[in-house]
């Protein structure tokens, strides 16, 4: 079971601090390149047998400057947030390396541990699997991920606790366990034997071969760290365009009839987003001037400026740029808004950034999975998501960009930009048709809508958002 | 006392919404510009005024993506905190604008309408006093703010319980206040007069005056934002260079005593610091090479990994230039690290952006009074900080250059910048001298620590920690 339990040679102690040095600056000057990289160390064990110690001697060898330390207590596994919620804004930048004492693992042991009906060994499993694909998720994007687990045999650890005073012991029980019930033991070891698999163990029964086989490991994970970006294999399966895409429906609606259904529509949408008991997320993708500020006004209309955040997606910067490309959306889910509306979103992964060659073929042909997990963990976890394809005809993108030249107040809303995104039209619609295919989930499905005239546009958009809050 | 206070006249709906959206953009094209500028707005008032109506009106007449809308529950007032902090994180970026319901006002209304003993005025209008100087302090570092109380009679007031329904009165019982009881009626109206002077007082009779008369006066700041950079008058008074910054101490401590003393000291301080009731703040400055990272490295060597931050402060990225330059440190103290550990410090203002012109003489000869009221408000909440300037000589300097040049693991620490900044020599011995005169508080003194011997200088260190924690 245990493959990564490995006898450990004692180096000499200044030598491996100044290769571990060296390894670090190395990492921090990948910085801004193309094989840049990131570390996250996840720590977890048996108490008493001395993670805190074994990195309190890793931040003495390395330069502590550059080794994040993040310890939090636990967050127990529960249904309003995904397990990575809690630990998603710490995910180091390129060339960062951070440990983290608590971690999703050390919360599902908890978890498990502590609540009142044991957990069902497929429920365990199952979110042992959600975190190898976070953590895949994580190394194809550039943060390598290492494992470690101190262990500790049952009678070191009894001895471990003979010679520590009542008060420190009480402590120790406090930490949640007691450490003097064998079968409790036995449970923490059957539990993590589960997840261990790709883990380092460290058997710490020996306190310094425990902190050189963890700095060792260390080392030899900084000089060579994988490249998980690889050649793409097999030619990409472009989807084809739907008629929908191609040629929207100009279908029209009168304006009495709008004006109508408007005030009914809105105030709908708005106790059915208000009321819902999940988080609502509402996302916006679709060619420029296809009408997502004006969908986005009427969707807010009845509702309080309290009740909810508009996030409005530009490039990224340069800090976001050195983080996996999801990291800045999950960050700004960490607001806890009720209600949060996108304009444009982590879609710009598989469209503006193929297109332009922000992204690689292999990058971006991987974002959908990653994508598609993103928004099933939020979906899983008390979020609902509502997406929405905004579909205009180039002619009638033609003639708006044209009255945005020409009306005073409305010429800020076009640049440069918008008439150079129109010289890749047919890129776009390609794009989109692929990401309309590959992303469009029973959890978190793609609405398309014509946008060709407003009105008919915006009163498809209320009844879509009340559709799948089932409040229609 | 309410000079605000003005009658409106009612103007065109749909050109006040184009003029505010012009104004708008006009704002977020400002971006990267010389007269970049944000806008804060704060709203407060009394129950069932309408300030959420009146927002809500506002989002509809402008464009609701660049308009930010934060509503915290109140903060209570309390003695670990400065009254910013929880706000610190969101002061927008240039071009941003943001309304804020919940604020440092507020706040203090809520916390003097609810302590058990009524609040003293004296503690009260120190309160004011200390939040107009932070705001003039977010006003001279391109954050505008306006503040807004929505008012209404008693009578009115009244009048608006009475066509509620009895849920919906318990749930505005429930804000806090008893609304139906003249006496904390008129308690709130005393209370706020002390700090509405500065304010634009709206009667909320009518509502569409009241939407009418906020937007309007968003407009007209929007369109007028003052520029509060002035020029110098004054010629500086360029302090004097202290001696034991031209002639740093080159005192040499054995190797022998230095172990034995590290061995004692290194231990006390970790109990100093963990078990001194406030949060600590050790702050390091010098010339390069000067022995920041050794030092830091002696000071933590005793700490649990887990009990403290380190902050490497590097040139600032976009996003940072984008708000006060405090602005990333407020944040980064928002992590609640028992210690934090800064290896250079927000005193870059008055040195590297002073020498290398990155803050113009205005601002950085205002940042000095802005750091002291920053650090002020630090140890009157739970902190202590203790601040360290490493003085070095130049001849050291340059030995330990070589040496960094000639040591292969540490090469990475010596590049171009440092050779440029050491051509700088003399404006940066000007510049600390400035710094020490004028920054060297009661509440926050300086250390100055020759480490041309760098065995008596972490000694040195060591103990000036202690002294300060008052447990030497």
């Amino acid at each position: 079971m245990q493959k990564n339990e490995s006898s450990c040679e004692l180096v000499d102690a200044d030598q491996l601090s100044v290769a571990l040095i060296e390894a670090q600056y190395a990492l921090k000057n990948t910085r801004g390149q193309k094989n840049a990289k990131s570390l996250v160390i996840l720590v977890s064990g048996i108490e008493l047998a001395g993670k805190g110690e074994a990195v309190k001697q890793l931040r003495e060898w390395v330069d502590p400057r550059y080794l994040r330390v993040k310890a939090d207590p636990p967050y127990m596994m529960q249904k309003d947030r995904a397990f990575w919620q809690p630990y998603a804004r710490y995910i180091p930048a390129e060339g960062q390396i951070l440990v983290m004492f608590g971690n999703w693992y050390s919360d599902l042991l908890s978890t498990a541990l502590h609540v009142s009906a044991p957990m069902d060994d497929t429920l365990f499993d199952a979110y042992v699997a959600q975190m190898n694909a976070f953590e895949q998720d994580l190394k194809n994007n550039h943060v390598d991920v290492i494992k470690v687990w101190f262990d500790l045999s049952w009678k070191s650890l009894q001895k471990r606790l003979d010679k520590m005073d009542a008060e420190d012991q009480r402590w120790h029980k406090l930490h949640g366990l007691d450490w003097r019930n064998k079968k409790q033991y036995d449970n923490v070891q059957k539990l993590r034997q589960r997840f261990t698999d790709d883990w380092l163990i460290i058997d710490c029964e020996d306190e310094e071969i425990r902190d050189q086989e963890f700095a060792q490991y260390i080392l030899k994970n900084l000089k060579h760290l994988p490249n998980y970006v690889t050649q793409v294999k097999e030619k990409w399966q472009q989807a084809e365009i739907p008629n929908e895409l191609l040629k929207p429906s100009t279908e029209e609606m009168d304006e009495d009839e709008y004006k109508a259904e408007l005030k009914k529509l809105t105030k709908k949408v708005a106790e059915a987003m208000r009321f819902d008991e999940r988080k609502v997320i509402i996302t916006f993708e679709g060619m420029d001037a296809a009408g997502k500020g004006g969908a986005i006004k009427r969707i807010v209309k009845k509702l309080d400026p309290r009740e909810y955040g508009i996030y409005t997606i530009a490039a990224p910067e340069k800090y976001e740029l050195a983080r996996p490309y999801l990291w800045r959306f999950w960050t700004k889910l960490l607001e806890d808004e009720k209600i949060s509306i996108f304009d444009r979103t982590w879609y710009g992964r598989v469209l503006v950034e193929r297109i332009e060659g922000f992204a690689s073929p292999v990058e971006w042909q991987r974002a959908y999975d990653e994508i598609n997990r993103f928004e099933k963990d939020l979906t899983d976890n008390q979020y609902v998501i509502v997406k929405f394809w905004l579909a205009i005809s180039k002619d009638e993108q033609e003639a708006r960009f044209k009255a945005r030249e020409e009306t005073p107040h409305k010429r800020f809303k076009i640049t440069e930009d918008d008439w150079r995104n129109r010289s890749h039209w047919d890129d776009y619609l390609k794009a989109a048709a692929d990401m309309l295919q590959r992303t469009h989930t029973f959890y978190a499905p793609w609405h398309v809508i014509s946008t060709n005239d407003k009105y008919t546009a915006r009163i498809e958009i209320l009844k879509a958002i009340l559709k799948q809050l089932k409040a229609d």
